[in-house]
């Protein structure tokens, strides 16, 4: 199966109650590809940076089997930098800088040995740039998820829903979801959503899990209860990534497979939090990963006996 | 086996983005047996009334098995009332009369028919109301459980932590166990609380679920994603009145037995928001109920396969 994850690839500086770093790896494209690479062996990025990026890092995602034709390399430009402080309470934080760089003018370029993508994975990204992806796929894959975010809400909200109606999967947390509907039920807001185009939508709660809303059912994930959130940055797209990479290994995008790929993102974020930005996820074992998911199937498992 | 109860049996008028009332019966003790009732087909109650209460409302208990010798009726006095309004989001209310009437030198005496009580849950009301009932059962339950509030824990804290050094299990919500603790994480929350004496905590989270803390495993109960809360008045009691019936009924306390009292009041729970005060409560049928636990059990059962 071929997985193609579009998205930023970017530097981060963090700022939370436990630390702060310099400029560090981030960008959603990144944790998608980190992420979904526990289960694809082979995938895709189309992302943009500046030549001030590590190759380090480039052969980091190549060494976990990206391929990388996709991802451009400006000379003489800078990639997209942010920075953000996060409050006390981990659930919300205060951009600091926003340096667009490169992704200003992001062009996203399909390689052509891109073009039998069959899973695409459309990470927080300007939704004209989101669409452009698609439109440039000469056959359409058999599953488009996409990420976005408030900020396009708010400034792109005619664009954002054209690009929603083209996708399958929507992945998005609880405020935006409320945001998007004007709805405060989550059940109402995804009634709202879905009638904008997804089909499948996947509301994610931090602290309290994921909702799948998947056809007339719905699945809640559990966040696995942590004595620490350590850096939430990043936290989202690596379930994205987890996600759409169990559902792209397995090929398979029934309810049932879902909510597995649910669970395989859940625990990789579970993950993510534990360290400053990329740092925890590129050191997970095989067997740390299966005992975390173990750790989720004990969480939610019961057996119901009614009395009489 | 049997279970008693001790908790409010009140007035309420309740203001909600949906409606209005008048005084309507209400109560945590009322909450709690109506829905451990569901289960237990005999318990008890302590509580105390005043004779403006109806007596339709002791029939309906004494129809549904709960024995009412330990029921306090006071010539002459008013019954505790308590108008409250909630606000949008329905997470949050205003309290706008608090009428504490016959509460106020509530003195629960235990009748003699109830000294072999095995399970006792201990509603919501003053800590030193709920540790003179421990006292006076002669024969200390198998389990007792306490529900508390905010309330107590800034007027009455030493008192309140002499009553829980006294409880095996403590129920209560997110806000409180973190008010309680001083931690914002509900981890490090259960560990503090815990070292207070519950070796049992039920963090309760609203839209959110349930988490138990039950020796070093933790269970995860999800809620119901609903459409509406149309009244949140009583969600708490009668889950905690679910959870205590169910227990009772069948006589086991283990770590998988809890979680399937867990699962059992929050869908006696998810039926209470449906209507105002107990109107659901006291109409569900038990094939409704078996109905919404099932809907539980599908909301977070998955088969979990880990791609090679």
């Amino acid at each position: 199966m071929s997985l193609l994850t579009v998205g930023s690839v970017a530097f981060d500086a963090i700022e939370t109650p436990f630390g702060k770093t310099d400029k560090i790896i981030g960008g959603a494209g990144t944790y998608i590809a980190l992420s979904s690479s526990f289960f694809m062996k082979e995938q895709r990025i189309v992302a943009v940076v500046g030549d001030d990026f590590p190759q380090e890092m480039i052969d980091t995602l190549v060494s976990r089997g990206v391929n990388t034709d996709g991802l451009q390399i400006k000379k003489g430009e800078k990639t997209f930098f942010w920075s953000g402080k996060y409050h006390n309470d981990m659930n919300s934080r205060d951009t600091l800088v926003t340096e667009l760089n490169v992704l200003e003018h992001f062009d996203p370029i399909i390689p052509e040995n891109y073009q039998d993508t069959e899973y695409l994975m459309l990470g927080n990204l300007s939704p004209q740039v989101q669409r452009s992806v698609i439109e440039r796929l000469e056959k359409r894959p058999k599953l488009v998820a996409m990420d976005t975010m408030n900020f396009w809400m708010e400034i792109a909200l005619d664009e954002l829903k054209k690009t929603m109606s083209m996708v399958d999967v929507l992945i998005i947390n609880d405020e935006e979801a409320r945001q998007l509907s004007k709805e405060y039920s989550l059940v109402k807001a995804a009634k709202v959503i879905r009638a904008m185009g997804p089909k499948i939508l996947i509301i994610k709660k931090g602290e309290h899990g994921a909702l799948l809303f998947h056809g007339d059912k719905v699945f809640f994930a559990p966040a696995l209860p942590l004595e620490e959130v350590f850096d939430p940055t990043g936290a989202g797209d690596t379930f994205a990534g987890g996600f759409m990479g169990y559902i792209a290994a397995t090929d398979d995008y029934s309810f049932d497979n879902m909510k597995r790929a649910i669970i395989a993102g859940s625990a990789l974020a579970s993950f993510c939090v534990e360290k400053f930005g990329t740092d925890r996820l590129t050191e997970i074992s095989k067997k740390e990963l299966e005992d975390r998911i173990d750790q989720f199937i004990s969480l939610t498992a019961f057996e119901m006996v009614v009395p009489a």
